[in-house]
């Protein structure tokens, strides 16, 4: 089998670029090591960027999404016992965010996969990529106990934090930095109203909570807990009563509780692995890089990652340049790095860490005080959140950014 | 001995209380354990923020600080290389801040102290405060093998870190936060013209310097050195070739260097103890808190706390209010907290820790990245280093800030 991109793992990393490099014409086929079923019952983040709603759009997946996602134009921050708004229109000069969950982004892309006709490769064993430092590489996987080949121009990484693409590379051509935090995130997700209209992020003396929502009937909550706490030692109760610990009183008696539909203690990594090319090889999103999920930057990052390197693709089949492809590493960590940056900041100060002393507390909640009430330092925390333009931080006088998806797509 | 209120300290705190009280009428007498030399011999910042410029003025004394001192728009960040200038008046819409020396503004604090015939009593022994939770605290001290005894209604603590009024008060009524950093600066002084107009903060693999100055021909230069290092170590060749190393090739090629008048390692250590009134004592500046010198905040906070104070002071025995005096602690700490976060954050932004991993360092340059490049990020660092407003915070609708010293002074 022949292909011009092989694309291994089919999230929405991988589908999506699946869907925008169809979209420009070039032949692709995915290949995924789980079922679909498995791909799509992975519960992640559900805040959108901007960036990210118009790279979705240009994959013209954008129409359920704009019907059911939730606007944002701000949030809460809570602490010390009051709530103080973070009014992200206005502090960016009317830039918002797209409530929309990842199970939806990605079930969206399915759809459009299988009208296109392209070929996706589900619960494929024994994945193995070859000769991506020379000109013709390839992929190997079994299936129904047949050895498979796939021919490939490039190869696309899309496989995650713990997939086969990275662990390919020879250790000496990579150079990785990780930090572990000394705590987990345990999420429940309930068919419950949401207790506010906009999310509530709390930093609490009994540690970090979040109000999140997936709908306008569907709640998404997190609770900072210690690693060693197993979801088993969480009750629903449990959970609700120390959720509503953590809150103001008007909104732990605004809660509404109800069964859990899915809960999980996810650890908090930040982690970033250069270059994200070797040769015909090249890594995005996951694969490439963990942010903390405070901030809710992991599929917004690979959503950039992946508009980087299909405006790269379509940039060497049309035009005959390579220049995307040698400028994508670069162009990708310059933003990955911003958005290390903020969510590493923002999980620290939202946070109570163990060992935190009485001074580190202070000034914590003097940090909190100063961003919610200097107009900068609240722009600081807005402008991150609702994502860094594609060009920020270019020179002056440097060549524009180059042209999005879409207007390549429309030519 | 009677007075109104007993001032301990002669340092810039003490003196400067002792004038904005004096010029409205209230008596005061300074018992300082050191002698005039000693005290002038202290080598310390030199950056004056607006409100501290407006309290030495409220004082009198800011004739020579106008004529002598540098007005600065702006400074330069030298991060990977390269340096970038942080506009502080294009930043915070018009601030600026003044070089002076301490050591200057102790001078000019000191000549009109004399001519204001007050008592000023130099190298008392044994000095102790006493009663001062009571009506009629008192102070007492030996000089030339005679006991004294001061009466006063108010005992003002403007002795410093290691003075004797905070080490009085008993350790139940007190909370004290710190920190003291894995470093220290070494600091050289010199006759030779400061490198640049401006003021260069640096952050090297080499770790942090500093480039600063007291006047067109006499530089303040500073290295972060590991604190077991001592000055003796050091020459002024080792100095100035560090410095070197530390800076980028023009401001390297550029240095003048020249013999060491002064050369001295100060650890770094933020410091805050709560309350800073107990009954009758009143504790201001390095007494009640300590910044690292990272943006250099010890002297500005001192001066708004004895703006506070003598606003308060004056209020009691003009307008028979205590109001002022009550709400003395809560409103020094809010600023201090505000400016020791800014400290410790600036103080992390620029140096290099031991243990320092590769993820924090580039962790940290990606800071430095965002802030150069993001508005926003740059106003936080410019509207901090310029001193925030002192109603900064302030809820809406509450009352307006009290009246500045001057406009007290001027019924």
């Amino acid at each position: 089998m022949r292909t011009q991109v092989a694309i291994i793992g089919a999230g929405p990393s991988g589908l999506l670029l699946g869907q925008l490099l169809q979209r420009a014409g070039i032949d692709n086929v995915i290949v995924e090591r789980h079922s679909a079923e498995h791909v799509l019952g992975r519960i992640r983040a559900g805040v959108l960027e901007q960036v990210t709603v118009d790279v979705l759009d240009a994959a013209g997946v954008g129409q359920r999404m704009h019907a059911e996602g939730l606007v944002h134009e701000g949030f809460d921050l809570l602490f010390q016992g009051q709530r103080h708004r973070i009014d992200l229109k206005h502090l960016t000069g009317g830039k918002t965010v797209l409530v929309y969950g990842q199970t939806e982004v990605t079930r969206d892309l399915m759809a459009a996969r299988r009208a296109s006709g392209l070929r996706t490769i589900y619960e494929a064993a024994d994945v193995a990529i070859h000769d991506f430092d020379g000109p013709q590489p390839c992929v190997t996987y079994t299936q129904d106990g047949q050895s498979h080949r796939l021919q490939a121009d490039y190869i696309a990484g899309c496989d995650g934090f713990h997939g086969v693409c990275r662990a390919s590379v020879p250790r000496s051509a990579i150079t990785e930095y990780e930090k572990v935090y000394p705590f987990g995130w345990l999420g429940l997700l309930s068919d419950t109203p949401p207790v506010h209209h906009e999310l509530i992020y709390v930093n609490s003396p009994r540690g970090f909570a979040l109000c999140s929502m997936r709908s306008r009937t569907r709640s998404r909550y997190y609770l900072q807990v210690p690693l060693s706490h197993t979801v088993e030692q969480w009750s629903d109760q449990a959970f609700w009563d120390e959720l509503r610990r953590r809150l103001d009183p008007a909104a732990a008696d605004t809660l509404v509780t109800g069964p859990a539909l899915e809960k999980s203690i996810a650890p908090l990594r930040s982690f970033v692995s250069e270059p994200m090319r070797f040769g015909r090889l090249l890594l995005a999103g996951d694969a490439a890089h963990i942010v903390p999920p405070t901030g809710a930057k992991g599929l917004n990052l690979a959503a950039s990652d992946v508009r980087f390197l299909a405006d790269a693709l379509i940039e060497h089949y049309h035009e005959r340049s390579d220049a995307g492809l040698n400028a994508y590493s670069q162009r990708c960590l310059q933003r990955i790095w911003r958005a290390e940056r903020f969510s590493w900041w923002f999980t620290h100060l939202m946070h109570r860490f163990p060992q935190q002393d009485a001074i580190a507390e202070k000034l914590q909640e003097a940090e909190l005080d100063y961003l919610v009430h200097s107009e900068a330092g609240a722009r600081t925390l807005a402008e991150n959140y609702v994502g860094l333009p594609l060009d920020f931080g270019a020179p002056r006088g440097q060549a524009a950014p180059p042209a999005p998806a879409a207007a390549l797509l429309a030519r």
